[in-house]
C-alpha cells in the first residue's frame, strides 16, 4: 500500500539575502520562501520549497487541501491539481520579470513543484530510498554547479540589514576576486556572472578578466534580457570563444533568434521559455540552444525530466537555472539533475549566498559539485527552530513578503525606476 | 537499500499466431518472443518481454550480464547500457520493415525495454507497489484499447499449424463481422483495421461498413506505408470524417507531410518515427500528428513517458502501437499508459489474437479497456510450465526463430515477393 498524505503544512519565511545587483534592481535584505511539509499516514514528513511571495502563498493555500488523501506516489496527478482553476483565473500575466512572463499557470506549477518534491521526499523516506531512485535512478554521483558571481554592494542601504562577508563587487577586478573566493571555498570550476548591471564594456572586461584568471574554465554571462539587440550583438562578438553561452542577452524571442543567426553565439534562457507552450515557438525559431531547466518553474522533478527529454529530442543543451533558494531546493535540484543523462552544463545555484537555511546540515560544495546522496528522500532534515525563527521574521516584516528588487533599489535611489527599454 | 539484480534469465519462446495478413505477407504459425526475468538479492523476480528474433536475442545475451549488480531502481542507467557498443556496431540498418528502418540502436533499445520493464517489475514487487507508482502514479484507472482487426485466412497454409476461431476475413462484410466479435467479447469501442492487404477501394468500403455498423465509434486504418502518395490521397479524401486518423498511409516522410498538407487528414505513425533522432525531422515537416508510442521501440516505460512529453510540447497526439505480444507486455503498456496525462487515443494491442500466454491469468478486456492494477509490480505472474513448453517449441523449430511474413506467404504462393514499390 502506498502511503497517503494526511496533513500539509505551509510555512512562509523570510531569509537573509545579500545586496546582489541585477538589471531590475537589488536584492532586499530578506527574501520570501515557502516551506512545504507533507505528512503521511505512515508518519513520514516530506519537504518542499518554492517562491514565498503572496501570489504563490495564496495559490498554495488554495491547493494544499487537495493533497489530503492523495497517495505520495501519485505525483502525476498532483501535477494536474488546479489546472482547470488556473485556466479560469484572470490574474493578468506579469510581463518582463526575471522569470519571463508570469502567468497564472506558472504560479500554479511553482506551487505544485514544492508539493511534488515534498511528496517524493515523503515517499522516499517511507521506502528508505533516495528521491533519485523514484525518478529512474542517478546516472552520476556528483552534480556540478557553477559559481554564481554577482555585482553587489558592500551592504544594504537600510539599517538593521543582515551583513555579508563578500564585500563590494563593482568592477572586473572585484569579479575576479569574487571568483577566487568561490574557487577557494567551494572549488567551483565554472562561473556565471549576473550581468545587465554595469555598462556592457565593463561586463565584457569582467568576462575577459575571468577568462584570463581561470583559463579553460567554462564561463557564462546573464543580463536578464537587459541589452538591446545591437548591444547583445556586440557582446556576443566580443565574447565568442570566451563564454560557453550567453544567457538571455536580449529579451525578445525574435531578437534572440536573430542574434544567434548572426553571431553563432550559443544562447541559453530561463526567460523566454519557462512553460510547455513556450517551447515550440522558441525552438522552431532557434532562439535558444540551451534550456535552463528549473523544477520550480516547470512543476517539479518529473516535469524537469520531461523538459530534458524534449531538449534531447530537439538537440538542445540542458543546464539548470536558480533563483534564491535554500537547502531543500538544492537537494531536489541535485537529485533530479543526477537522473538526467543529457545534462550538458554545470547547474546554477544561489546557494553559496545564503547564510541561513532550514535544514540541519547545509549542503557542501566540493570541487564545485554536490554529492548525490543515497539517503532516504531528499537526504535533508528540517531544522524546526530555524523554520520557526524565519517564520517569525516573516510575521514581523509584512513589507518584505513580496520580493521587490525595485523597492530595494529605491532605498538607495529614491527616484529609481527600472528601465522600460534596455538601458544599453 | 535498493535491491540489486543478482541473476538474469533469457528465455526465447515461440507462440502460436493466426494467419493475419499485412502489406508484407502473413503471420507465421508461430512467432518468436523473448521473456526476460531478473532476480534480486531480495528474492523478487521481475518480468520483461520483447522481440525474440535472433538479432534481439543475441544483443540481449551480450547485454544481460551488465545487469548483474545493478540496483533495480537504476533504470536510467540501464537505458544507457550498450549505447556505445551500438554506435560501433556495423550491422546495416534494415529499411522498409513494419517498424520502419531498423538500426542497431533500435535493436538495443528493444532489448533494454524488456530489461527496464523487468527491473521495474522486480522493484515494485520488492516495495509492494505497482509499476505505475514508480512512474509518478496513474492518472486513470482504466486504459482503453482499440479492437485490432485484420484481414486473415481461415487457416495457415501449412500442416500442423495452430488453428484459430476467428475464421476467414477477406472482405468488408468479414471485417464488420470480426468487429462484432471484438465488440461482443472484449467490448471494444474503437477499431483499427490492418490495411495494405486488399485493393484500396475494398479497404475504403470496409471502413465505411464499419462506420455504418458502429456509428460514432473511432476508427483507424493502417496499411503500413503500402500506398503510393496518389492512392493515399484518394483514401484520405474518401475517409475524411470517417476515420480519426490514417496510420502510415504512405512510407516516405515527405509524402506524409504533403498528404497532410493537401488533405488535412490526421496522420499517425509507428514507422517514420521510432527513435529520438527521427522525431524532429518528422515534427518539423508536420508529417505526423499522432505518435504511436511503443515501449519496445523506445527503450522502456520511462522512455515512453519521455516521448509523450515531447509530443505534448509539440502539440502531437499520443496513442500506442502494438506488435504481437503477450500478457507481460500488455501489463507494461497498461501501467505506463495509465501515467501519461495526455494520452489522446485508445491504444493498439494484438493481445486478443494470442491464444497462448506465459502469465498465469490472462488479462481481460472489459468495455475495451484493461483495468490498471495496483498489485505489486506489473501485477502478472509467470506460468513456468507454459514458459517451458513454449521454449521447447522454440528449440524444436529453428526455422521459425525469426519472424518472416514473406516466407510464410511463400508457403501459399511459392513465387511471392513483397512489393518493392507500393502495389496500389
Ligand atoms: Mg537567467
Ligand atoms: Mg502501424
Amino acid at each position: 500500500m502506498c502511503p497517503v498524505i494526511t496533513d500539509v503544512r505551509l510555512t512562509p519565511i523570510l531569509i537573509a539575502d545579500a545586496p546582489l545587483l541585477n538589471v531590475g534592481g537589488v536584492h532586499q535584505p530578506y527574501t520570501p520562501r515557502l516551506i512545504v511539509e507533507v505528512e503521511t499516514d505512515g508518519g513520514a514528513v516530506g519537504l518542499g520549497e518554492t517562491y514565498g511571495d503572496h501570489r504563490y502563498l495564496s495559490r498554495a493555500t488554495r491547493l494544499a487541501w487537495q493533497l489530503i488523501g492523495t497517495p505520495v506516489a501519485a505525483v502525476n496527478a498532483i501535477r494536474l491539481l488546479g489546472a482547470g482553476e488556473s485556466r479560469l483565473l484572470d490574474d493578468n500575466p506579469v510581463a518582463g520579470g526575471l522569470r519571463g512572463t508570469l502567468t497564472s499557470d506558472k504560479v500554479r506549477l511553482s506551487v505544485i513543484s514544492a508539493f511534488e518534491t515534498a511528496a517524493l521526499d515523503a515517499y522516499g523516506r517511507e521506502l528508505g530510498l533516495p528521491v533519485h531512485a523514484l525518478l529512474g535512478g542517478k546516472v552520476r554521483d556528483r552534480v556540478d554547479y557553477s559559481g554564481y558571481l554577482f555585482y553587489k554592494w558592500a551592504e544594504h542601504p537600510v539599517p538593521d540589514a543582515p551583513a555579508d562577508e563578500w564585500g563590494e563587487v563593482l568592477d572586473p577586478d572585484g569579479v575576479v576576486r569574487l571568483a577566487e573566493k568561490f574557487s577557494a571555498h567551494g572549488g567551483f570550476r565554472s562561473f556565471k556572472l549576473k550581468g545587465g548591471v554595469r555598462p556592457p564594456e565593463e561586463e565584457i572586461a569582467a568576462m575577459l578578466a575571468l577568462a584570463e584568471a581561470f583559463p579553460g574554465h567554462p564561463l557564462r554571462l546573464d543580463p536578464n534580457g537587459g541589452w538591446s539587440p545591437a548591444t547583445a550583438t556586440t557582446v556576443a562578438e566580443r565574447l565568442t570563444g570566451v563564454v560557453e553561452y550567453l544567457e538571455d542577452p536580449t529579451a525578445r524571442l525574435a531578437d534572440m533568434a536573430e542574434l544567434h543567426r548572426r553571431t553563432g553565439m550559443t544562447l541559453a534562457t530561463n526567460m523566454i521559455v519557462t512553460a510547455v507552450d513556450e517551447i515550440r515557438p522558441a525552438f522552431d525559431a532557434n532562439a535558444v540552444q540551451v534550456m535552463l531547466s528549473d523544477h520550480h518553474f516547470w512543476g517539479g522533478l518529473h516535469a524537469t525530466r520531461d523538459l530534458a527529454a524534449v531538449c534531447h529530442a530537439y538537440g538542445k543543451g540542458v543546464s539548470m537555472h536558480s533563483n534564491t533558494h535554500l537547502g531543500i531546493s538544492l537537494a531536489a535540484m541535485t537529485q533530479v539533475a543526477a537522473t538526467v543523462a543529457h545534462l550538458d552544463y554545470a547547474c546554477d545555484t544561489h546557494y553559496p549566498w545564503q547564510a541561513e537555511d532550514v535544514v540541519t546540515e547545509p549542503l557542501t560544495f566540493i570541487d564545485g559539485a554536490i554529492e548525490v546522496t543515497d539517503a532516504p528522500g531528499l537526504g535533508v532534515e528540517l531544522d524546526r527552530d530555524a523554520l520557526a525563527r524565519l517564520h517569525e521574521r516573516w510575521q514581523a516584516m509584512p513589507a518584505l513578503r513580496d520580493r521587490d528588487d525595485v523597492a530595494a533599489m529605491r532605498a538607495a535611489d529614491p527616484g529609481y525606476r527600472p528601465p522600460d527599454t534596455p538601458k544599453y
